[in-house]
């Protein structure tokens, strides 16, 4: 069993990380435009806390192609407030996942993987429809479809009926280093902002869970 | 009605560029580490013939992560010969249309574009998985699970039950200025080597469609 797995820098990337059971990992980050591109320092810490091979992609002129996301238009400010509000919807990057998982997939097949692997998880479900199962069961498909490959390959989501706090809660069962992840859409210098719905979300996750948030927020 | 079109350069999205009836074009070309990355510049000057926005999005990493191509991975040679032939299997770009596809599509909502088209051919099917339709029918229903729209977006194939020689000859219909494109797999310098597969099906289809074959080639 080897997987290729998708690592944002974020705290469930993380998590799926150090889960045991995946085999080696070939841990994939993105750079599309983000302006949170500093959570590509948080992923290769962590890839490298978990021993696994990283490697950073860079998808040159999509940000400028796909005008409209407050995560990579600088026209468009990230919304604070609450992930579960509408006005999250500004953080949506259309296609984002397909990209990602797309790419993954390609990369599995040239190094004979069996699974790729994506820390989406129930409460990415409101706002971003690339994170819910129908479009992962359908994706998976599709892309079997479209190589040459012995076997299928699958995209697994194991947290895709858990929150963030049960991810939180399993992290710190695992010993993950949360202090080296980062989630902040919109970063103050080099510190979280504190108020966009990422971080709110984060803060959440860690007192729900009962854990120490060793994050720095600028607010 | 305004669509984004994947344009490599070559014959087939050379002519489906010139074809009525798309409405306003937005071509979108990749760098994604092929050796023949020549085909941009054909590309862009096609996009200029058609007066069309074009965009060259880069995979920057993507052919690195992917051994094995030799579209792609200086160590492994493009093979030499007829297209149909199984060696050609060498050419394959593990997932490219799916990556391509995805990125189109993101883009085509970004823009409110209502359909991505893209030049895949008969002549693809034996070799290259992700052109059929079966792919194609499967990877347009997840993409459109995957993002926020007021209306499906189609992927568009109308070359899907052509020729390439079908192409050549509705390409002289349409006055299409083939000279511009690029088909070559295994540039020599600055023209076409003539023997690798795609050279080979460039100089049937102009035979067989009975147009005068403008490109130069080395052998």
């Amino acid at each position: 069993m080897k997987t290729v797995l998708i690592l944002s820098g974020g705290m469930d990337s993380a998590t799926l990380a150090h889960e045991p059971g995946l085999g080696p990992l070939l841990c994939l980050s993105f750079d599309y435009g983000q302006r949170h591109v500093r959570e590509l320092t948080a992923a290769a810490a962590i890839a490298a806390a978990v021993g696994a091979e990283h490697r950073i992609l860079r998808l040159d002129g999509f940000a400028a192609a796909c005008p409209g996301s407050s995560l990579t238009d600088p026209a468009v400010a990230v919304p604070h407030g609450h992930y579960a509000a509408e006005t999250m919807k500004a953080t949506v990057v259309s296609s984002r996942n397909a990209i990602l998982l797309a790419t993954a997939f390609g990369v599995a097949v040239a190094h004979g993987a069996e699974q790729v692997a994506t820390a989406v998880h129930a409460g990415d479900h409101t706002i971003y429809p690339d994170c819910r199962e129908p479009f992962l069961v359908a994706l998976e498909e599709a892309l079997n479809l479209g190589v040459w490959s012995d076997r299928r390959i699958a995209i697994r989501a194991p947290y895709l009926a858990l929150s963030k706090i049960d991810i939180a809660r399993r992290g710190g069962e695992l010993g993950v280093p949360f202090e080296l992840t980062w989630t902040c859409y919109d970063p103050q210098g080099a510190v979280h902002c504190g108020q966009c719905g990422a971080c709110e979300e984060r803060k959440e996750a860690f007192r729900d869970a009962g854990l120490v948030d060793p994050t720095e927020y600028a607010a």
